[in-house]
């Protein structure tokens, strides 16, 4: 199959078709219309094969994650996801691999009313590299630089899941069926926190998604906005399925240093909480409270049934 | 170095600060604004080593090659370029590799005036994916979908160099060391034709830059455009290290069906035909007319001194 044909057949035609588009797949370039009143978002995730997933991962998973993640960042900011652009690098052209794929990446796109606009697809070792697009009204975008001394540290749902999938087989840790499906469930088909990101829009006063680590984000969220933070780690909120699978100090680990959940964390100052919290149960989301920003630039402050408690290790990172 | 250090060590404050750029590396998203009277034009484009370049590449070579190759297609729709989204899968990290490959970067990012504002780093076999963004105002983008009968064929400059730079090394042909090193320069360090697609903004009636090869992207247009074309052989611009390097008709071949050479193929009517070369002359670009555009869906038909002419092979397809 040329690369031609390969477009043609998985992706033209195919998945959403949007107003604000003019020129989509076929062109050197796509054409897409920014509103008046409103700015462009962008953000770019890479896959790489054995680094970000396994190899045997199901190919309709992979297409809806490497999708997502780059959702999660548009929700970050509070902005509306419109458009991607994907670059794909495969080893070979393999029909049934392909159709799922790109079947997984068509759903989440078509859940979010998102067109895929263009991309390039090339050959060898595994690795998707999305560039996402969306708008946000002008001077509406969350960042991560707005926190200020007490406001309230928040995330939008469960930590760990993910972190509960990939450790339980890297080390054989025997989980139930149950709880090992609802784990690798959740590192396969992440939801992008996008329609609470932007019902956060002019209510939080910073956010990020949990990509790399509740922790290792929390702290750019601190350098950025010049203070530190107090965190109670019990409050931080996980699973069943991680509490009654693992030891409760190797539960909490996972979910505060691990990643790849893709909730958001946020802060809120006390004037608007009780807006917050009810703007995000309208979207089915409960919004979970877990330490204060504090003034200074020390390491965060970790607190365990009010104690001090320390955890020894920080986020993933791709090189260390 | 952690991925955070890399970003901050070569790119961070380094290159171009364009003032409608309000978020640029260093947020979940970037967030920059699109003028009113403005499309968005957006293109994607992959290298990968071993199959885009050899592994010996100049890592300063292979950073402007990565970007210019995304330049020449906002090139031809006629965009100005503004930002680039950087996906950049690296083995290793090596500081003086990733020293040059970013100059390479820079260097050609700021003759354009691009702002890189954003990306990702991540571990694996050397790819980079790059997004990059243009505009272009409303209804004025070039497309592939214009040519109508009769219009005037033309291409902005010399075919073939990069081909000799690949396969005089693949099949060891025995170049003159000034022959080899003036191709290698057209592989290494294409040009867009930035200038010159603005330029053919309302004049050109189709537009293509070569990447594949003139009569596969030339097809494209007459694909989407629903016409033929017939092109003379003979007057198609090649080099004089082409030219005396190898026998005319490997020369042809490489001028007309290899690709990477990065110039633009367009068609104009014969109203435009005095306009646009006064244009292109105004930006130092000497337009060449290699053909015309006939009505019918059938195959190029290929002259030389106005015979018919046959050329067996095909553009470069990155699977076949």
């Amino acid at each position: 199959m040329k690369e031609f044909e390969l477009i043609n057949r998985y992706f033209t035609g195919r998945g959403v078709t949007r107003r604000d588009v003019d020129v989509g797949i076929g062109d050197d370039c796509a054409l897409v219309n920014v509103p008046d009143n409103c700015q462009l978002a962008i953000t770019t995730d890479t896959l790489v094969e054995g680094v970000h997933f396994f190899a045997d991962i199901p190919p309709r998973a992979l297409g809806h994650r490497a999708l997502a993640v780059n959702l999660s960042d548009l929700a970050a900011m509070g902005a509306e996801p419109t458009w991607v652009s994907l670059g794909l690098t495969l080893p070979k052209i393999d029909p049934e691999w392909l159709e799922e794929f790109t079947e997984g990446m068509h759903e989440i796109a078509e859940y979010f009313n998102v067109q895929i606009i263009g991309g390039d697809t090339t050959q060898g070792p595994l690795t998707i590299t999305i560039c996402a697009k969306g708008t946000v009204p002008k001077g509406k975008a969350l960042t991560r630089s707005g926190a200020n001394v007490g406001d309230w540290i928040y995330v939008t749902g469960n930590l760990g899941d993910a972190a509960l999938a990939i450790e339980s087989r890297k080390n054989n840790w025997p989980l139930s069926e149950s709880d090992a499906a609802s784990a690798l469930k959740k590192f396969h088909y992440p939801s992008p926190r996008v329609a609470a990101g932007q019902a956060l829009r002019g209510i939080a006063s910073s956010a990020i998604d949990i990509s790399d680590g509740l922790l290792a984000d929390l702290s750019h969220i601190l350098r950025r906005s010049d203070v530190t933070a107090q965190i109670h780690a019990d409050k931080v909120p996980m699973s069943d399925a991680l509490r009654h699978s693992i030891p409760q100090d190797q539960a909490l680990k996972l979910a505060l240093a691990y990643g790849d959940d893709y909730e958001l964390l946020y802060t809120v100052s006390q004037d608007n909480k009780l807006i917050m919290e009810s703007k995000l149960h309208q979207y089915g989301v409960e919004p979970i409270c877990i330490g204060q920003i504090q003034p200074g630039n020390d390491d965060i402050e970790l607190l365990y049934d009010n104690q001090p408690w320390l955890l020894p290790e920080s986020g993933f990172e791709h090189f260390s």
